[in-house]
């Protein structure tokens, strides 16, 4: 980021660079909970990624990942979809803007709850129905769907790291689902 | 309403009892702004119903009407999609039961802005995607598409009665837009 | 509601009347969860009510209570709110008629969880800071500010009845607080 | 943003790294949309400041500036608020984190029509009650208090540039104001 040479596609920062970025500036993130609705729109299951840690350790994780420079949050929002569930889910796109919470991740403990050891995020996070056929990204072992009630239980938001348990609770209230 | 008669389905009020319900009591209604969407989520086309009113003269019209007794808001909302869409408009029925707003209908004049000269409503408003065929319920002349910019017109905002088309401005504004 | 003779004031429907009603048609409420803020808005305290309920035991309620006929959702908000927690409580009434979620009430069990035994109602449910003194309604044995992990604990969950718990879960997580 | 010295607060990027990051990241900002309430919660004014922009033209804008490095979206908002309005505005900071409406602001044109040509900022939205003596900030001419109708009139509407008219739209059609 030191060069002001010209850049054909700025949006592609470094490692470098981006390892600058995220000890300078909040990054902009958008988080997904993928769901299956019944037909009067009840959720009848949630979709959990479970991979590894960079210690090795297993995680659940959800759909999760950065807005690029000129991409809109719908369109960073389906990339991130696309890439963690694969091309045939068929996701529905949200009709507004306003997420069902917004998380702030801070490097070190905080006010929110919410911690991300790379960096300070703000992430914009949205229940996502999907209709498709779901796989699990490549990095991830394991795509699990299950209900609401397993999804809250303490078994698994346990297996969350960073607070990313209490996303899924507020996401799920959301949703009218309190547990 | 009279009698204390147990009745088998007492969401059938009669017509003389509903009619006395409504100038003793708010009536809990939903109104639904059908669109189609884009790939990302924007609202390509919103759907209006034009019909006869009363006197006979031609207004637009919402998705609209009375949640019955024991019914849920999210069966009250499939109900009346399909009345006034058919069956094969393949409505999306929302993730969460809070309404994008809440419009009150009063029978005279009041500080909301609505009117509904037949009661005291309380119309909590969805945005439904719809993927399918929709064809207009029988006592409506006519379904029409149109884009949100033609939706907001000054001409199709006078087609509106009781403040209505507010009700479509703010479920625009939800989506993001503005007019 | 069996004579059609004019009314001067229609929205005091006789006790008689109110009975049928409830066994008729759904009943609009507002449901207030009252909290005290710190300075940027976190959520320091809520104020729970503990009554008696018919049958002599102890139940936390929120504020809560039906809107009347030609009543706005914010003038019964109001209502309720002085009703229950007294005149100088200083309540902030929401900026948006939107409610943070809406419970939908049933005599007998359903979908939505919640039980009233006397009707179905759909309350709209809101957040509302008080900066003032309150003093517990007449019919209230105590009002209770606790935080808002006292408040989700299991011992104070399981003093709720008819699913209310869940409600204030739900509102809590509208407020970022998951638990 | 080139040199990996430690940094005692690196929130304050130089002029010229935070040049470059505006031409590499979306940033994070909050803007604010100050209203005065009536005792229901019915807005009554609306506060609008008036600015020169770079080019010496008189401007309409909202409270608005970027999320710093390690700081809360509450924090800046009360940060940018204190700014903008002075120190005796008492703001009521938002019980939820969810913001009315999410703006996207690109350097050219584009979907979401916010344009600003400095950079890609994702802005988070609010209506923000103001209840204290406001003055405006140092570099604005005026901090104008105006009915919604007449701050959604055309004549103050133009006065707006990059779409910021809009987002006051937007946030009055939330408040339950369309116009």
């Amino acid at each position: 980021m030191s060069v002001r040479t010209p850049d054909p596609y700025p949006g592609w920062l470094s490692e470098d660079d981006l390892f600058e970025a995220r000890n300078r500036l909040p990054m902009v993130y958008v988080e997904a909970v993928p769901v299956r609705l019944d037909p009067l729109g009840y959720v009848n299951e949630v979709g959990l990624l479970l991979q590894a840690d960079d210690d090795g350790a297993m995680v659940r994780t959800l759909v999760s990942g950065r807005v690029l420079y000129r991409e809109t949050v719908r369109a960073a929002l389906l990339r991130h979809l696309e890439k963690d569930l694969g091309n045939f889910a068929l996701p529905q796109l949200p009709i507004s803007p306003v997420p069902c919470t917004v998380a702030e991740y801070f490097p070190s403990p905080s006010q929110t709850g919410f911690t991300d050891e790379r960096q300070h995020a703000v992430a914009l996070v949205y229940v996502i129905p999907v209709t498709g056929e779901c796989s699990p990204r490549q990095d991830a072992l394991e795509l699990s769907w299950m209900t609401p009630q397993e999804a809250l239980s303490p078994m698994v938001q346990n297996e969350f790291a960073g607070g990313r348990g209490d996303i899924l609770r507020q996401a799920l209230a959301f949703a009218g689902i309190a547990g």
